[in-house]
């Protein structure tokens, strides 16, 4: 039993819609926990970031596996780790399926697109997947899976490569068909009719697999708007990437010029409150209950607990 | 020949000062060199906190050494590795010595605490190696390394710990006299007086041994105030994790509560700088690259090279 | 609901005596497993040995982990995890249970040494660990693993440091009040006089803890024999490792010399039965299904699923 | 400067011909190297199934990478990493080059087959990777090390694909002028005619990249065979491993069907002998040395050095 996986698909079948932040790293994550958010992306972008890399499967299934972990483990939320295009063909898919489930992750979301993969906000071509290749990838995975609620999502690029809402919503179905959990429409439209267009589509077929929206392009719409289109969880995906970015540049910049960090104490958290964040009282605690019991231990040995 | 602790060790002898800024992963790496500092500091808090545990030797040099990697590999500048206690006795310090030196880092920094140390900024008691056991982990540290730049730095905790002056004194010459390239002088009180009393002492005795500062609770001190004192290394350690901390939960709570990411879209970087600051030109280009130089393959053929 | 280990606490309970084979890697462990053993001893000798380094706490806890992951991964049995004696503190205990737990390993066992520890064998001064610091290091773990079938194991060590019997039972009742799910009673003694006067007393004195015994130097013992003695757990821990030292020394050196590898191939398994062991058959199928199912996509389309 | 590839690069231009193990994990190419054999060959097959996988791309970069690494830092001879087909495309294998180089390791081998590959010795289809785009994954793999010592190295499929002898003296020509820096010539014939006739055609028309030879199938030629056909390296790749795979089979079934490990005793190495393998003596010298020398501290303190 997975009750972070549990705990997901509940939200997905009875919230207006689940909220979902993306993150980088743990303390992303615990922040992101901490905001309010249900539930963590495990970034592709924000991982590949954090290590100095491209978005464009540079990293590998152990280095990103190895990240969502720790975002899982510092959480009491579910993580939903962004898994490329699969990490390779059906093996890589079907061992990819295994450590993420095992580790305790919730669920896995993969993109049709082509091996290497290039982030969706790149100008330039995106090679989509075979209709049919992709299918079957989600099929195994799938029929990989052990517990029944760890969830397989299925990422449409369609809009992105510039294919179109016929080819989306045919993509859409493929994917439902084979067994994927929940559709996550990507778009990088200026505005939301492209992936409202989708979900109008989808309701009046009267699918009734979730779906997934990730408004980075489309930045002004409202999560009421979202709701009011039936979507049933939205990604933030790359904010507090982006907000660390900007406030690192801001504050590193003005220790160099002003030849102190005096005048950005204000602006930076303490670190009293990093230390809080990252479970120093909790460890404290152990320590203190150890020295407790210890001396405990030596006083009254052996038979104490008997 | 490692080029970067070559570098390192010259600035360390050439310039007024040495800037270096504190890093938790590959990222803020990128973004201190970007910003004009001349080292990274692969700061233990730092990459405790992105791993969402507290800094008290729970994550293993294993996982500080891939992150501090992952820095080096990510920036031209040198890497300071903040090594704990030395992650062990002396068979672990040995095999600390021949990893970090391997993987292309410039410098490691020890310090004289006992294992499993607590971060220097929290409550409670600090308890301090013994100066003998130190200054002999010292020695042995340099009797490992193969190249002749690589440094071993001392981080004396005698402030911390409530030791006073002589005792920071007392350590600071037994350990340069096993071999210490350079002493990092740790204080956390609210003004530099501490540790400028430290550098008056060591230049009076005339010591040439470089001295680091890290001035985190004192952070009102001008660089030229510590460079008229002498100190030829400051380290900001954690102000980048503090920015993103501070940054990221106010972005968050606001996407929260506003219900839109709309409004915080000013404040924060946009992806195209994400992408610019991780390489994806350089991936760009390689791949521009490659398709042109399998197209000339396939029209020259077999000869072409030669 | 970790079913190996429940595996694991069924047999113990239930068998005459379960047979353990120690692997190092997770090649041996498919092999113990085939050869009919019950369960798999994730040795720290095992493991360091394939890594190159003494068994002295080189390795962390991360490695040690991995490959016990990968054993676990590979075979149906359960893993029993040798970790040394906790990784450090307590809270490093802590972590350790946290994490050998999620990963899906059935038991660990920590031994009563002081760290670093080293290898039990070897001769000159083994350091016992306080009793006391020992039962609350048990009492941490126990308190820290979420599932009820997860075990515990507290190794004894008295015999190796030559504290003798009295000591061996203190130890013995305080480890198990603290919680300890079973004892491995180590012993270096030629015969098996040591272990067996120490399983007499404990039954004496009706404890129905199991104990475990690791017949390496007192290898005449037959298993009828401990089995009358009550062990409830025998562990052949490092047999499959010698047998490949030796082995691979003897057909390297013969290579070498006949400058052929011709005389060694009726000694050596076929590369055929190497690939049989590590699932090429599952690998196999799983690639073609995938290519029949792709085609069956291909063939029908849309709506083949409904 | 990378010593080892440069000690290999000499030995291959200087010996008559250079004889290399594969190696599974560290200790067999500690045992390998005591053997005599002059280099290593870091085994694809032979690190997936110690990893309880087909050799098939299940394993990543970073796993082949680790266990590489710990082969290099056991042994004082060269490490040759078996890299697949290179881990991806273009962006991938530059990432892979940087990385093998920095590690240490003295040289890699790509494959020309299609990723995901399946090994060599399996019946079915191999299929080759296009000539124009496994030549200019070459020259990048040549343009990114950094050292000119490091080697790549082209191994040909083209007698395991079944495309024959002009094609692999086409390809290994495209592969030299790209930049490669040896040819390996892969065959699973029963004898050695095949690489035979592949080194005269070579000879004839006066190439002077090295050839590679790996005899698995034709085990009966004679390394003065090879030598006679101007063969500058011979892999002997999985005799270590499938040595050990026999006698750990032979051994545990004993001990299960004879209830005892007595009987094996005879045939396996002793206990000491992997002591001794793995460098515990000096590990036990350098904690000897430690504590004289804290002892020499404690006694003469402060000035001791000066």
């Amino acid at each position: 039993m997975n009750k972070k996986s549990e705990k997901l698909r509940d939200a997905l079948y009875t919230r207006d819609i689940v909220k979902v932040v993306g993150a980088h790293d743990a303390l992303s994550a615990i922040i992101g926990e901490n905001a309010g958010f249900d539930a963590i992306w495990a970034s592709g972008l924000g991982i590949s970031a954090t290590h100095g890399v491209p978005d464009a499967s540079i990293l590998n299934m152990t280095e990103f596996l190895e990240a969502a972990e720790f975002m899982d483990q510092a959480t009491s939320i579910p993580v939903i780790a962004d898994c490329d295009t699969g990490f390779g063909e059906v093996n890589n898919v079907k061992r990819m399926i295994k450590e993420y489930e095992r580790r305790g992750i919730a669920a896995v979301c993969i993109e049709d697109k082509q091996f290497p993969k290039r982030n969706s906000f790149l100008s330039g071509g995106q090679k989509l997947a075979d209709i049919n290749e992709f299918s079957t990838k989600i099929e195994i995975a799938k029929r990989t899976q052990t517990t029944d609620s760890f969830m397989v999502i299925a990422r449409l690029e369609s809009f992105i490569a510039g294919a179109g809402l016929e080819d989306a919503l045919k993509r859409a179905k493929s994917y439902t068909e084979a067994g994927a959990d929940a559709i996550l429409v990507h778009s990088k439209a200026k505005n939301a009719e492209e992936v409202f267009s989708f979900s109008e589509r989808w309701l009046e077929e009267n699918k009734s697999v979730p779906l997934i929206v990730v408004p980075t392009t489309y930045n002004q719409v409202q999560i009421e708007e979202l709701i009011i289109h039936k979507f049933k969880m939205v990604i933030y995906a790359n904010q507090a990437l982006r907000a660390s970015v900007s406030s690192m540049q801001q504050v590193l910049h003005n220790i160099i010029h002003q030849g102190t960090s005096k005048f950005i104490e204000d602006e930076v958290a303490e670190v009293k409150k990093v230390f809080n964040l990252i479970g120093t009282d909790d460890l404290n605690q152990t320590q203190q209950w150890f020295d407790g019991r210890l001396d405990q231990y030596k006083r009254l040995g052996l038979g104490m607990n008997s």
